[in-house]
C-alpha cells in the first residue's frame, strides 16, 4: 500500500513579481526590508498582497544575507542529554528569546570535531550560537563562525574560549561538592556513576574528575561505576553492589540517583545506612524519594538575563559578564 | 565590567575566488556541487584549498536553492513538552537521519496560528518537516510548505491531513485505554490530570476526551484535575483530594503519576485501595515506584523505519504507510 503525497509547484519571487506587476528586485526590497530603497506604499501593499495570495515565504537565510541580519539563535543540543532540569530552563530561554524577536533552533548534528560542528552550524547563518556544553568549543570553531557572519557566540564552559562570551560552568564543581559532602559525613569509598547514555560522557567525566580531586586530598577513594538508565542495568549494579565494597555513591544526577535508589531497595540495600547517595540538579522528584535525596543544585543565570545578554551581544558585540553557575549542596536524608 | 568579543571580518565567496584566482561562479560551482558544470580537477582542488584556508563555509540554504536540495529535517518542538519517553526516541531518530545524511533541527518557535508556524519553518527551507504534534497541522500550512520547496511532510496525527504523510497517533486512545481499565477494575469516579505546563494542553485535551467518551458509555464520571509539575501543586492536590470524592486518577503520564503517588503517600492516601492510579509512557521509573505504576505503553514506529520512510518521501514523494501508534495497557500494582 503506497500513500501518495500532494504535489504543489514551488512559488518563487518571480511569481510574486508577475502577480504584483513589479520587478523581482522590488519584490526583494519589500519582502526583505532592505534599507535604502524607496518603494511607494501602494506598490508595497501590492507586493505583500501578491505574496500572501501565492503563499510565498521569503528565504530566511537569503534575507539575512541581504539585510545583514538573521533572527535565528542556534543551540547545539542532544534532546535526551538535556535532561529535565535544563529542559525547562531551555524552554523558558526560548520564550525569552521570542520576546526579543529571535527564534531558537536546536541543532542535533553529531560531530567528533568541533570545527566540523561549527561548519554545519554556520551553514544556517544564525545570528548567534549558544552552547550549553561549551567545553567542546574551540577558538578555531569560533573563528569559523565569526567569518560566516555569526554575530554572537555564547558558551557555558569551565574555561574562557577566545572570541566567545563565556559563562563559567565547571561540571567538576558538581563532583567536588558531592564528594566533599560525602567525606564530611564520614564516607571514604565513593562510587561515581558514569551514565552509559550517548552524549553524557563530556558532562560525566569532569564530575568524576572533581570527585577524584577531593578524594586525593583525603583518605578516600573514588571508583567509577557504569550505569545505563534502564531497570536491568540498575538491578544488575545493585546485585553486585556489595562486591564493590563502597559506602557512598554520587549518581551523576537525580534521575540516575532515583533509579539506583529503587534498585537498592529491591535488593535490600539500605540508604543511607549501608550506602550514602547523592544526586544532582535538585529535580522535583528528588525531594519526594524515600529517603529524600541529597542533591547538588545548579544556580543557572535566569533565562531572561541570558536572553538580554545575547540580544546585547548580537547588537553591540559586547555584554556585561554574568555570574558563573554555582553548585550548591542540598542535604537531605539519603546521605 | 564588559567582556569584549573577538571581531573577525566575514569571509565571502569573493575572497575564495580571489585567493584561488578563479571567478566567483567557479567557486559556486565547486562548493555547491552544481550539476552540469565542468571544472578541472586542478581548479577544483585550488578552490577547495582556498576555502579551507579562509575558513569559508557555503551557505546551506543558498546551496540548497541552487542545487535543489537541502539536508535539513525540521521538527517543531518544545523541549520540555517532549518528555522522557519521546526524548530518547527523538534522539535515536536524529541518529538514524544522520545515517541518511540529514541533519535534524528542532524549531522552538511558538505560534498560535498553524500557517504562521509553517511560514517560520519554511524560511529555513528544510527538505522535510516532521511534526510529532501533528494535530495542529492544516492543509493550508502543508500547502505553504510545499510551495516553499519542502519535499516531505510527515505528521503524527489522529486524522490524516491532505498533502501530509500521516502516521496515526490518537492521544484520545491513551485516555480510552486508561479509563476502560479503571472501569474494569470497578472504579467509577475518575479524575484526569490536566498538566499546567505550557505546551501540554494539546496533548492533554484529547486524553481527557478519550476518558470522557468511555465514562459516557458506563455509569462513570470523569473530572479534570489541574496539576503543575511541582511539589507544591502535588501536595495541595493531595490535601484536598478527599473533598473531590474520586476513586481513581489517570495522571497524564508517568512523571505526573509518580509525583502524585509521592504526594498521596505523604498525605496518607493509600494507592490503590483509596485511589487507583494510572500513568502513561511506560517510563523506566514507572515499574520502580511503590506500588509499581500501571501505565499505558505507546508503541511508536522504530526511529529507523521513520528515517527510512522519510528518506523515501524526500526522494520519491511517496512511501508505504506505517502502522498507527498503539496504546497498550501495562497493568501493575497501582490500580
Amino acid at each position: 500500500m503506497a500513500e501518495e503525497t500532494h504535489v504543489t509547484a514551488t512559488t518563487t519571487s518571480a511569481d510574486v513579481a508577475r502577480l504584483a506587476g513589479v520587478s523581482r528586485a522590488t519584490v526583494s526590497f519589500v519582502l526583505n526590508d532592505t534599507q535604502g530603497h524607496r518603494v511607494s506604499a501602494a506598490t508595497r501593499a501590492r507586493v505583500l498582497d501578491a505574496a500572501r495570495q501565492l503563499g510565498y515565504v521569503p528565504h530566511a537565510a537569503a534575507r539575512s544575507l541581504r539585510a545583514g541580519r538573521s533572527n535565528l539563535v542556534l543551540m547545539p543540543a542532544s534532546v535526551s542529554a538535556i535532561g529535565r532540569l535544563v529542559s525547562d530552563w531551555v524552554d523558558d530561554l526560548h520564550g525569552e528569546l521570542d520576546r526579543h524577536g529571535y527564534t531558537a533552533v536546536l541543532h542535533a548534528g553529531r560531530f567528533a570535531d568541533p570545527v566540523d560542528a561549527a561548519r554545519a552550524w554556520a551553514e544556517l547563518r544564525p545570528a548567534a550560537v549558544v552552547a550549553l556544553d561549551g567545553d567542546r568549543f574551540t577558538s578555531q570553531a569560533a573563528d569559523l563562525l565569526r567569518r560566516a557572519g555569526v554575530r554572537a557566540l555564547m558558551a557555558f564552559a569551565a574555561r574562557p574560549v577566545e572570541g566567545v562570551y563565556t559563562i563559567g560552568f565547571d561540571h567538576a564543581a558538581i563532583g567536588v561538592t558531592a564528594a566533599e559532602h560525602l567525606i564530611a559525613r564520614g564516607r571514604t569509598r565513593i562510587g561515581v556513576v558514569m551514565p552509559q547514555e550517548r552524549g553524557l560522557d563530556t558532562l560525566a567525566q569532569p564530575r568524576l574528575a572533581g570527585a577524584e580531586s577531593v578524594a586525593a586530598r583525603h583518605m578516600a577513594t573514588v571508583t567509577p561505576v557504569e550505569l545505563a538508565y534502564t531497570r536491568e542495568s540498575a538491578t544488575a549494579l545493585a546485585r553486585r553492589w556489595r562486591d564493590l565494597d563502597l559506602d557512598a555513591v554520587f549518581a551523576y544526577n537525580d534521575e540516575y540517583a532515583a533509579l539506583l535508589l529503587h534498585a537498592f531497595r529491591s535488593e535490600g540495600i539500605s540508604v543511607p545506612d549501608e550506602v550514602a547517595l547523592v544526586g544532582s540538579d535538585d529535580l522535583v522528584l528528588a525531594a519526594f524519594q524515600q529517603p529524600a535525596l541529597t542533591t547538588v543544585r545548579l544556580d543557572l543565570p535566569s533565562p531572561a538575563r541570558i536572553a538580554d545578554s545575547l540580544h546585547e551581544l548580537i547588537g553591540t558585540g559586547k555584554a556585561p559578564a554574568l555570574t558563573p553557575v554555582e553548585a550548591v549542596l542540598v542535604p537531605r536524608e539519603s546521605s
